[in-house]
């Protein structure tokens, strides 16, 4: 059986409130496209992500770092419990075929590193700009809008995996 | 919105045979009740249950101990990527809101004894009996048949957790 | 270099306070032996372990649950912050060339498990007797001191690990 | 009992040439100083720095992602054998009461990321410059000499811990 996308968003859990609009658009039409959303579980970009894929009928898996379940935000279909504290970051871009990061602060920082690390490449939109660390600008796609967001990663989710 | 319920169904990679046919009605009825299966994504009563969840046409997620995606079953709908080796098996546990041991060796047996210090109890089927070995009898709940099973889990997973 | 042999002690943060002269008494072979000793890092049978080890002027490792240095006992030199929660028991087992166990409850029968499928064996002094639920003799191995149980766990790290 | 500063020293198993002196004059200064080393356990920058640690009769920790201690370099004193592959990475971090980043890949992006996320500050010694990003100055702290990054870690390793 083939198995559908997964794609990861990834941000803050305080984003700027200018760019919750824009996670839940990613969120939709990653859901629209048929992909799994998987994030990390909690509020801010997380929820606003899962809100946009629940809105089109998507599936979400929300990884957390806490025991508790109840720590999911009300759009997380399948809560998976790990209780690693942030070590769950690693886990959430492991998972993914295609990584988003809508804006961020450290946490999401950790979670581009590993997936550079990891050899994958991730689309950034309104997040860290790691190419001027020199970071190679093939391993980071910068997208200006939800839609080429959604488009960078689906098709990053196509290619074969390192 | 009110999440589906999640079982898990912990056991070996190579059972008996004959315990095959019966991890797969574990799983058929799983998600015939309309819960979700999670369980550790590889072969065995793994393999078994995700079948029989997929013939019902359940949701299976698959916890994988390695760090590539390919591991998991031909039955898993979503595998998490964790790469944590056997750390994975806390997470199996700590995912489920109930958890039932088909046979199993002494991954499961660890399974079993993050479930009960987690405060959970255990259905098992035809596997450790650890009341030989001072477990109270109202944490590892005996079951017979695969109907057996199923019905005491989803009776713990509607019991407030612990 | 030639390293030392490292010995885990696990066993209960609330053993019966008769077991507790014995968990010190096993770090304290063990610390005169040259040996390593790690442990979950709390109190307990970690402690006493870890204060019979200092006594006898050895070298403690603490592999802690939590994300707090603070919550290491006194005696602990090392403390290995994992805010791994209860994963950090598969740590503690993987690092060890031996294993003793004294007392415990689920946590530690998580951790037997884990070593048994690890392929280690693990020394039990008044611990969990797996032997009733079929657990070969030969990977258990039952100890009636603290002098019988260092000296079998000497011998069981200078053998070639599984 | 006060414990002994625990100092990481965080960079790449592939650096360039130069930086590996400036490592073990790192690792030399740390045990000089009575602290303890904690590194990734493996090549390049930590067994540099592992190697001037032992010149100077210091105590070295490898936390190693793999599950075989036979990967640790020949200065490590104590294998932590985790199994969880770059996950081990928060570990790194977490047990730091100070951090120094030599060089560096991604990994080491993913540990800085990390620390700072844990609210820790980081020396960084020909690694990451992430003021260029957006990372305040009194989060990254630039050292030109070994001298100099193992002078700050000390400091950084007295103030009270976030």
């Amino acid at each position: 059986m083939a198995r559908s996308p997964i794609i990861a968003v990834i941000g803050g859990q305080r984003p700027p409130p200018e760019d919750l609009p824009l996670a839940e658009e990613v969120g939709r039409r990653i859901a629209a496209s048929g992909a799994v959303l998987v994030c990390g579980g909690l509020e801010g970009v997380m929820e606003a992500a899962c809100r946009g894929a629940k809105s089109a009928g998507g599936l979400t898996i929300g990884i957390l770092p806490g025991g508790d379940k109840a720590a999911a935000n009300p759009y997380v279909d399948v809560p998976v419990v790990t209780a690693l504290g942030t070590a769950r970051n690693v886990i959430v871009v492991r998972t993914a075929d295609a990584i988003i990061a809508v804006d961020g602060a450290f946490g999401t920082l950790s979670e581009i590193a590993h997936a550079l690390d990891q050899g994958k490449r991730v689309v950034a939109l309104r997040s860290w700009d790691l190419t001027k660390v020199g970071v190679p600008a093939d391993r980071i796609l910068t997208a200006k809008t939800a839609e080429e967001a959604v488009r960078l990663a689906l098709a990053e989710a196509s290619r074969p995996q390192p």
